[in-house]
């Protein structure tokens, strides 16, 4: 094995479950050895938790503008060749940007920007430049998602005609139906979370798992929001109608006031000859179905399976694997890139995915705002 | 018990299933004798079929005209009492209509007409008489349906905010991408079938279901439609967005093209204190969401079901009822309306479940149509 | 269609579930028409039960000998052909022997006797005549058990190595925890219910699956056999070791302790190319494992099923049918023996099963008491 | 957060999976650093793998002793604390003894050694000594499995009466079925593998599953076993009869040639009160069944859970997490124990399981070679 990447960490200090997220991921297949970063905008925390997670001190830098300086500073062998950038999502951009520019590859959360505009600057960027930029869509790194994906490129279905996606969660209804709450909880206040509360956080999620899957690109979509009360400011729940073509249709179907639901994400695709479905809360097990035959549930581990999703597991049949290790797969496919080794298409997502993310979540406002008429998704 | 109801039937003969399932479900609880009818507009199929079920040739009749008139020759206490139309669906409202008039009791399948115009003279037909008239929605009549039903009516979700029904079955691939196939056949003739083939066929059940467990009536619907192919006339596969109010919306999704599905109808419906969700094929299993306790799971046959639950479960639990029983619940609430028996609201779908249908289907294809807009149903 | 079967009851009076079942499923398929019977041993409530289910008072008899002298006195072409045995157990035997002298065919309940030497006697008694018995093993009527059989038969496990039937219920804690009321209540009186509780209540029946699919003989068992309270008489639990030959071995599970359970019957079957595996309270899928490929899902209704399979189900896929329809085949069958037309094995259990499910039972008692030792199933 | 412990790694080296397992579950909770270790007998393969996951070569020995003796060297600061044995089975007794002997801390895989004599010469040297030895079976690392123990001790069940552990696999046909294959593979030499295949390999943890989720000990065992051919030495199949007391009875059902399954772990336990079934393949579901309300399916990271499960749950409800997962749940229960710092019972098994396991193995092989009689459980 080659030696370990060297890997910075923006954001995700203190109690942060991404972080845990990406430091397990991290870990997980022995590529990366985190290096320093910036866990927090406050000191104290900062080198506190950098302490806590085993950390030498002298590469917590103070903001993204130190680390940059300093790990320049360093010789190529030492330097921070990569930075996880899981910072509040308005920060994304000017990271992502920064450490592009000064040539440093990067593994940023999703929503990838705030706007379509800083998504289409970002995507210029990293064309310019050499740098690996991988988009943390974690459910595309699930072996069952990849062995979907897998499928449909080999003409299983045929053509395709139909797709269904769903991310249903209910946790807001906690926070949405008290009138302080809504107003003070920071994922509802545009100024912080984009003009997209539903769509941005989840429905994004269930758009890319369409294209992933699918390997096509929805051309149109109309949308209809739910905001639930009129003080409130941003989407909680949200049906959006697509267009793939003239005769290949589908749904995104989000909500964070289906109440019991827990992080519900389901996808189906039909084509002409047959017929695929997943879902998240159970990812090791994929559906496939048929005009004729029975039904198979297709497994992780097994021979018979492709290989990308075979690379994505990592013990035998009924050994089950679950979201840390998702996001190791994607992980495992940056450290691929980064260190110009071959590998698949479709082992990370790229700055590609998250501009047509960013693009799905404005289209879906505008054409809600303009009273649910169809609008072009732009590249 | 009283003395069984005297049932004819209108269609249904030789090789149908709809037929089989009312006959079955007629005899169930014991309240029915078929008494005679009408079961093809061929003779000798007619009384070819009467005969192999057993029934006496002297009261099956050449037409529906005979039969009303040959019924109306009979002392009152021998006479028919209510007859079950299952003949193509552009025969129904004649065939109620006139049955109507006539006093005689209706039970009827669904589309109940070809028209929203149609099924408001047969509304007025119905309200004007003393008839009962049930349309058979059969879904109503699972145990756990109407556990739904009651629960929600008992305030067991708050108020509710979203409402997602699927009906998704893959049969018409083995039709529809043959050009001569989808020619030819009649689902996809609208001489023979209505306006539409998805919404007016599948999809006003999910409607249906949506209506029959909320409680509530959708106010306005919008439509987008798949015809699949230039030459194809009538919808296989569509979504439909719904509001019921400013901030409850919902879908109703619904597909022929959905490959490898079965009749695979699900219901969903989340408030704003819990929520509910339903499955078709697995019938028998009910899903109690909540926003912090952990799901529960109702069977048929407990104590702790409500009353209709309870009247619509013959067996223990553990032993699986299925949709003849579903369908003979349907008959045991029109026995008692029949017999002017004390019955409960939702134990069989009335004239007015069916204008509102007829609505939904109209106004679906006009929403398509006229560019995928926001139309309002009518009562 | 042939004429109906004339069809008498025993027993399954009143609120009786077994009756309401029987009745039902003899008239599911237009097979059966009920002519008469005995409901109850108290006259005022059988001809009460009568005329509630529509039956003419003159052929509702005092008892089975005089219904057997009534019937006889009747001309062949209106006698009774066929009588369902529903009293209770221990009267089984006698009712059984009488018609069978008397050339009634029978459709008896399980357990057929309440000895294996009854059992014997029986069979000794239907060998010598040639009426067709019936024995009501449910479970065998449901189409995927029955798909289950045919593709054993068709070799498609190759060599059995390994059962595992289970049948759990938990019905029994609401009397067995209190003193008094197990004292009382009839299951648990060997006057009343035969030496077993739990093996012969239920766990004959997972016995019956596992010869019923496998066509495989167990030939000897070992039972350890639990009575929880030493003031009780009879096994509500207990564990069954099952040697079908030296290297075939398997376990029948059966409980009537398992909280919570409802009607946990569940079969697998595992050989050197593939498993199967079936649950009742999900009759309609049908589990097809095998060493290297992905699980199938067989569900009834489709191209793929065997005939036997297919003659069982009335609907297309999609639509569940149960446990009453699953009885319905099984009087099916038992219509075409009576009728002297072509039938497969298999669609009704025998008097063969009868008796082998007999000397389960006793021999489960015998191993336990032994002080759970091996013991022969006799044949 | 603490210094890092120091951990060292016996075997497990190359492809091998439970070395991949530990090494993750080792560091997915940031209490442990890998320090060095003998990852291999053999020296290139040792040295070779120790560089391809980034240790540095001092730190790598030649064998246990050199190990021992070289940590010993170092101060105490830097010594490792604590070795994971993951060599054969065959070597764990005297690794581990050395280790305690020495005082270092002890994770050992499972069998923890091959006899039972063994077993207790171990227990003897960690209960002089004051070091903590945490037995790996992985499954009790589980959420829901730590759910399910709590809730017993909770008095939720009452008095237990009933218990049904199951694994089965399938993975031994491909091998057994050869006489070739099955002569030279080392899970069927006793030499190699100890006196029995599936009962230690498997059945082990379904007894474990057992005892540790009702904190109830068996009292004795009748079992049954299939060695399928006869020049196979080993079971590869078996059922075990438990009594737990008079009136408390269970099952261990445990196969390699269940074809198709792949590592089919469930446990059922009734009492008096309700009942709680889990499985290992879709871990994070544990059904909750009582008398007389509906079932309840608790999943992780609700505040409903108990703290020892809350604790092992690291993302909120809906991510599902594995089975790498569970194993860093046991490592981060020894790793409080190691820092002195409080945990609770059941965070990681003991050298007490193991001495039980032992006895479970042996004696299961013993009551099957006598003749399938009762025998005794030892401590």
């Amino acid at each position: 094995m080659a030696e370990k990447i060297r890997l910075g960490i923006l954001g995700g200090g203190g109690n942060s479950l991404i972080g845990e997220l990406h430091r397990i991921a991290a870990l997980i297949n022995d590529n990366y050895e985190i290096v320093g970063g910036v866990f927090s905008s406050k000191w104290e925390e900062n080198i506190g938790f950098a302490e806590e997670i085993g950390l030498a001190a002298d590469r917590i830098y103070l903001d993204l503008d130190s680390m940059v300086a300093g790990e320049l500073d360093l010789p190529e062998s030492e330097r921070m060749e990569v930075a996880s950038i899981l910072t509040p999502n308005f920060l994304h951009f000017a990271a992502a940007k920064k450490l592009i520019d000064y040539g440093f590859h990067v593994i940023c959360e999703k929503p990838m920007t705030t706007t379509f505009k800083e998504a289409k600057l970002l995507e210029a960027a990293v064309v310019k430049s050499k740098i690996v930029f991988a988009l943390t869509h974690t459910y595309t790194g699930y072996p069952m998602v990849r062995q979907m994906r897998e499928m449909i490129k080999d003409g299983l279905l045929g053509k395709i005609h139909k797709v269904d996606a769903q991310y249903y969660q209910g946790w807001i209804n906690t926070l949405i139906h008290d009138p302080e709450k809504r107003k003070t909880t920071w994922r509802l206040d545009p100024e912080k979370s984009g003009i997209s509360c539903c769509m941005g956080d989840i429905g994004v999620h269930a758009f890319n798992l369409i294209e992933f899957t699918t390997g096509l690109q929805v051309k149109s979509i109309l949308a209809d929001l739910n905001y639930l009360y009129p003080d409130n400011k941003m989407d909680i729940d949200g049906t959006v109608l697509l267009r793939i073509d003239e005769y290949t249709k589908g749904i995104v179907r989000s909500s964070q006031i289906a109440t019991g639901e827990e992080n519900g994400i389901t996808i189906s695709v039909y084509g002409e000859a047959g017929g695929l479905k997943w879902e998240q809360e159970n990812p090791n097990y994929l559906y496939v179905l048929s005009n004729d035959k029975p039904m198979q549930v297709y497994k992780p581990g097994h021979a018979y399976n492709s290989v990308i999703s075979l690379d994505g597991t990592k013990l035998p049949p009924g050994h089950p694997e679950g979201i840390f290790d998702a996001m190791a797969n994607i992980y495992k496919g940056a450290a691929r890139a980064i260190r110009g080794e071959k590998y698949n298409d479709g082992e990370f997502p790229t700055v590609k995915d998250g501009v047509r993310g960013m693009s799905f979540i404005e289209k879906s406002v505008e054409s809600h705002l303009k009273g649910n008429v169809w609008v072009e998704i732009e590249n």
